[in-house]
């Protein structure tokens, strides 16, 4: 299709440091390199759903680099779960004169994508995972600002730790991947780490957190929100659910320190992070993936490889399947977590 | 008394960032200026009642100004609560030749300083809250650094909560004054700020909520772990309470989200802050207030200046009586808050 | 003047961090509690000369807390300058029906309000000035910003002063007084501040630097732009001037390192912060300082108490005299650097 | 060899966040699974030399993780410009009955390391590079930093330049190779970037800077230390030298500032960020990197495989042999910097 067609591009699932710089870099590369117009679709799905536009020039992307979150909103609105999801998608990019559309966002949002491009419809994919899990893919733009807000709350709870003699749990994000727990809890030093990928023995904990005791300093525990005891998800406060039935966040790790309290008769305390692990200013690692991705994915447009998805293979930007994008959830393999245990005591 | 006596420092209650500058600019001072020896007393007045010490020279001061906690430790113990406390602590003193003791701390540890003065024991406070909460002086160090914490959270939060069209609750710390709310409420730019200083009214919360969200904005609201809705504590979920029978931390933040998320029919979250508001290294407002705090403490001990303390008034550092750290606690007007409502909606 | 009349605010001057939380504040305090109209007069007073104006509503207002620099632009004209300078502004604000002015900005910029007020303009002042050295008023906004930018700096050269046994210059801002300097060598634990206020003798610097070398510690020394040797600026090579015929920034701290070099034997080394200083986002500190400010300023223009500056005293935000705002320098007293000195060696 | 053999470590060259990590993690490593006793040799080579020893135990290294700099100090020191230095560094080993020694270092380190490795010295090495410009690796600690720190301070100057309509230029390191260059202007959103890699034409900066200030925004141009405009150095005020003959940094950004000036009549100034960019604590990246080379330098060791490099391939430790370390520059490959163009209109 010529130059003259109008590019497509929206943001879909949860939030994620470096979305904007996605936006803003398909929009110049499009714009500036290959003549295109950027047409945004507001909310993810919903936006091509409803026809929901947002223009964007160059001026539009301007001061939105370091900006968190995404100009264009999101949501988890899944067309092949509306009536005629998929022909509206059609009729609303005919509409628009759009030749391709870029789709930005996770597991579900990439499987629409995939979908989609089953379907006829020219799609590119931009992975996004603040949780690390996505095979296909070195890395996501978005890990390395959770990881990086995650370490300085680390680094700020030791030294309460330290002068209070506490051990303090800190439960980061991370449902069925504990990269985030990893990378965190061994940039700030901690002296458990446990991820949702092997059940964990809160003995096995209690002795780390003596052993730190005894050469008389104080344990940071870091745990993932996914992360389970032996004996499984029912031992937490598994009935808690908030006013929407959603399980509330925050269980493992205030479950933990309660456990590690009664112990071992250290009175211990959780700080769980939540929501502050994946919003404002990226990192500039982040800003540059995040970039690299939103360059890359508007080149396979213009050359009409559709149905692909950029990733980061080494130092490279390459083009996988779009596919692969739901084929295989990254989990920390075993060994990570058993080769940081040598940092722990 | 001759420069060839000894001068004691202790550090008392919980964590703030910028204890260390005032025990590095006490040591410092003392041996340089004063000619002093300075003798650090371990986990506030758990040292004088047992004898633990550490020696504080020059080179155990060297890279501590930036770090957060206490190097000496700290504890809640009370000296008036233990069989023979003052005696203890007047013979440990003697024992170790201390003429006079630094104590830094909050109510507590300097209401005991003023006990302890008033039985002939030579003591200068330094006054310690994080929550600001001391009638006696303009600010105490760990304030900013409370706020400044706070603030960035806020930021964050500011682009998920627009990205998903959501409501985010930021509870924060003070139990019995909303300064930090308040401040870092400003600095944020929340749009609702609730302190502990009055009840407030879910319904009003609700409608600022709304106003917010028909501008197409999301709101932040940031309240204070001991602000309390309009019916009372036992609204909360009074009953809940940690393994050590303490009221559990976090308990107006999330309850409020629920409350929002059942009115409003938007799906609210709360995110606690917690204890990341207390450590790590302390910003430069603080260091600099702490290291002022430290370097005239030690000159009140020089001029035998005793039963007094330091305060901050304006941009001056003056003695006040120890008596004044106890007298009233210094909660936020409540023209402060009505003025801040000009930039919630 | 009733409250269907509009207020104009500008900004001149140089950038500073703080400047959009004042805009903000007194546009929302504007609208929200007086229920007036407000303009923005773009890039200092060359707005109201030219009639360049931007229409500032709580949209415009949205998402500039957090921002650095000015959204009205800034400058340096001086309309006592420029042909009919008063007139044009008289006629500006007329054919605007603004019936007062907010002026944000540093001597420069409140000297022509107070000469426009004695002219019978309605106009009411903020002060701005980086440097803290304004007199009638404890702090102004930005100040702890580029103290906080510059301790951080600090910080960092600390360790490579140490892994490389090697001195360390600091040049920060501060034409006229040390204020800058003082907070951030304290707030550092420099072991050496200069300010502009007193001339400074090489060898004693000298005397500083090998006592720290021979502690086997590492010396850092930070000195104010405006600093001078003994000897006077002549000493510095004061030929050095740019395109524009401007004295070059950096002569202080490059020259300093070079003596230190020459005189010592160890390789000193001169790091030059200058604009880093006053740009990005404002510190918390900063932005509840600037949003009283504003709040305040557009209090006094409903009250119609014109002529008057607002300014910080203690905790409480006063109105002073415009005229205060040009009064007096506000140097470092010599007290204060001689005080310093314990924490040096 | 048994495990009850010592190890030794030293780190040498320019100062690089992630040192301490890398100690931090080889000594813990050995202790805690290869039963083996650490030994620091004080200031690069000289520490080996000389006999400079300091013992590495579990407390050494408390406390390090988050510290820029070197516990071990550093030097320049080259081993093979010494009397009989080979030599003398094998006596030292052996009086220590140290079985293998970990060189942490760039290119020169590396070098002796190499060197020594084919004399039989048991040695493994870990690649430090701030500049990233090492072709055995995908990337080294303390680059991440470098960038950080660059792209911070691009953050904030943009904002001055916006308010003020100037250009600004900063100069980054990068004697030989632009990556930090590269990266810091992609993640602050630079419009220019200039590496060492080609010599750049004046002119075409003009242009750049002169469509910026077309679309009504500032310019920002990041330059690296080392690039050279058409011409070459001499045309840069290369006879400049400070006390010790070395050329002065910030020659090429003050340079291009004010030929900015005279060419576009717009007032622009430079910002040379210098040694900040390689002092004070790692990011979280760094730790992470730094702390797995050192686990895997310490298993090198345990398994005698001498003579080799830890390198980072994708996300997996891996070993490369010594040679490699010396072998490439790695530079920024010029479509690297043709893609960024899209970007800086």
């Amino acid at each position: 299709m010529s130059g003259t067609g109008r590019v497509g591009v929206l943001t879909g699932g949860g939030d994620c440091p470096g979305l904007n710089a996605v936006i803003r870099a398909v929009t110049r590369k499009g714009i500036e390199v290959h003549g295109k117009e950027i047409v945004g679709f507001r909310n993810g799905w919903r936006g091509p759903l409803e026809g929901l536009t947002m223009p964007l020039d160059l001026d539009a992307v301007e001061n939105v680099l370091d900006r968190g979150g995404t100009v264009l909103g999101s949501s988890r609105t899944n067309p092949y779960k509306e009536a005629e999801g998929v022909e509206r998608i059609k009729r609303t990019l005919e509409e628009n004169r759009v030749e391709a559309l870029i789709a930005i966002g996770g597991e579900d949002t990439l499987g629409v994508a995939h979908g989609l491009a089953g379907e006829g419809v020219p799609v590119v994919g931009v992975p996004k995972t603040i949780d690390n899990d996505l095979d296909a893919t070195d890395y996501t733009f978005g890990f390395d600002t959770a990881v990086h807000i995650a370490t300085e709350a680390v680094d700020r709870l030791r030294t309460t730790a330290e002068s209070h003699h506490r051990a303090l749990v800190v439960e980061v994000m991370g449902r069925h991947a504990g990269w985030i727990a990893l990378h965190s809890g061994l940039a700030g030093g901690a002296n458990v780490i446990l991820g949702p990928e092997q059940r964990f023995s809160v003995d096995w904990v209690c002795d780390w957190v003596m052993r730190r005791f005894e050469r008389q300093y104080a344990p940071i525990i870091v745990v993932a929100e996914g992360a389970v005891p032996e004996g499984g998800a029912e031992v937490l406060q598994a009935g808690e659910r908030d006013a929407f039935g959603h399980v509330r966040l925050g269980g493992v790790g205030t479950w933990l320190a309660e456990e590690l309290s009664q112990r071992t008769g250290n009175e211990s305390r959780a700080v769980v992070l939540g929501h502050t692990q994946r919003g404002g200013t990226p990192t500039a690692y982040d800003r540059v993936l995040a970039t690299r991705f939103g360059l890359h994915a508007m080149d396979a447009v213009a050359e009409g490889d559709h149905g692909r998805m950029v990733a980061l293979r080494g130092t490279d930007i390459v083009r996988v399947p779009l596919e692969e994008a739901t084929a295989q959830l990254k989990t920390v393999p075993l060994h990570r977590y058993t080769e940081a245990q040598a940092l722990f005591g």
